[in-house]
């Protein structure tokens, strides 16, 4: 399970912090970004061994390729690997937040045997090989997700890559995963630009916000092209995910209006109760964890 | 302007603090709260020199009287307070997060001259005396809003009070204050509560939650007393900055749905331009504040 090489598409938050962690775990990292200042930056930092040309030609000397582009970008990515000689590659992978549309790609692209996506759980609303550092995914769980035609030996490389860095890997179905995400991820990202857009409106500046509203404000700050891409590549599932927010918030304005404080203080108790609840398994999936202790295999 | 002694009723997050921060500069701290274990813990602890029972006997000794209950007691509090001999007291005033009733109910009961109510942005989702702490307020804006009869003593002494803690007197007009509030504190913990229900319904747990989903659920474990009696109480226009936020959400979905990514990425580019200008509004008052350094008037 050596890894001598891995070349990462795309040197933003996640493929620059993915790049930092392997070159301090000694991997030789090269790649590509569309940005040559941030290729210089990366060769300059030491974290970049070769810097690859726009149709990535060098990328099929690698062990991995990692394509860490924008979501909208990745299938016109696969597109430029599967036109080189990748015969000894052997994993191709991603980071993007969405996983069916990309392993349907690396399918028709005929890259399925050796395709494992992968969507490690650790954004921020900052973007860019400037916000990109190591240590990123120490205990983030990260999506696997794979088509029937990929190999056991793709998989078990998707595990060692991430755990060497320090992730939890998850294997799940690409369609059930970008249907959660549509909750767990993508739907908290729009609630934070709405709220921020009707403060826009309303006039109002950060100054105004306590603890709580700067919380709720920080995921609007992300870079709306990454967004725009993940909104539309999963755009049923994140509008049925709105659906259900909307059918919510319509329910506690209607209570309020009606001056039934019964239901509207029930409102708040079952939000608070989950909140409870998540803490709570939390606290325990830490304590496990902490006592269980499971070896993670090293890469190298 | 001395100040030598303060009662507060409730010791709560937010009354907790206060007394705290009082006792800490050597003011004697008086007050009540319904739990007999709080005011066990702040006896204890050296903050509270004196319990008060239920029916404030002894309040009126005070130089201050600060109503830190939640909102929808505070006025049960004062008409305990206007039944009390108080005319040595120089000023009575809130915490609670809406002003408007507060401040007409304050007036309805002869209170109104001495009346400033205030509104620390300071708040949490943790709740209680076990989360109160020092310097809470350092730094943060006091909203400062009466009626027409306050006395500019009871005004002054208000200022003082606030500053004493480190926090800077914004003086609006409680109807304004209300209203602005709705947008930019009620509205946000709604939203928070809201996806705490929707995954809920998805049965969705926090250890899904990437970092960005984090900052979005915390709000949904404040406490739902406390924000039943702020929504009830402003519920005109909460409901009206929730109808802003439908009317955005359901913008959104309309164009993922249509598949009009220039129109989504419309949407998300101008929530990121307000959280950029809010950032930089921000970033420009630290410095301003920092140069300008506006001497404080201390307490005592």
């Amino acid at each position: 399970m050596n890894i001598d090489c891995v070349a990462i598409i795309g040197l933003g938050l996640v493929g620059g912090s993915l790049a930092r962690d392997l070159a301090r775990l000694g991997v030789r990292v090269i790649g590509h970004d569309t940005d040559p200042a941030t290729l210089r930056a990366a060769r300059e930092g030491g974290v970049l061994a070769d810097a690859l040309a726009e149709e990535l030609r060098g990328a099929e000397h690698a062990d991995i390729i990692v394509v860490a582009t924008p979501v909208q970008h990745a299938t016109a990515v696969l597109r430029r690997i599967a036109a080189l000689p990748t015969g000894s590659v052997r994993l191709i992978t991603d980071v993007g937040s969405t996983k069916q549309s990309v392993v349907r790609a690396a399918g028709e692209l005929g890259l399925g045997a050796r395709f494992v996506g992968g969507h490690p759980l650790a954004g921020s609303h900052r973007a860019g090989w400037s916000s990109s550092r190591s240590g990123s995914f120490a205990g983030a769980p990260v999506y696997l997700c794979m088509g029937a035609e990929a190999t056991m030996a793709a998989q078990a490389l998707a595990h060692v890559l991430w755990q060497a860095v320090g992730a939890q890997p998850v294997v799940t179905d690409a369609g059930a995963h970008d249907e959660r995400l549509a909750v767990t991820s993508h739907l908290p990202q729009v609630l934070s630009s709405a709220l921020a857009r009707v403060l826009s409106g309303a006039g109002a500046t950060a100054s105004e916000l306590g603890p709580g509203g700067r919380d709720m404000t920080r995921l609007a700050g992300s870079a709306p092209g990454t967004w725009t891409g993940i909104a539309c590549d999963n755009a049923a599932p994140l509008s049925h995910a709105i659906d259900q927010a909307l059918a919510e918030l319509t329910r506690f304005r209607d209570a309020l209006r009606a001056g039934n404080a019964a239901a509207v203080r029930m409102w708040f108790e079952e939000a608070s109760q989950w909140s409870e609840l998540a803490a709570a398994g939390e606290a325990a999936a830490g304590e496990a964890e902490a006592s269980g202790g499971g070896a993670k295999p090293a890469p190298g």
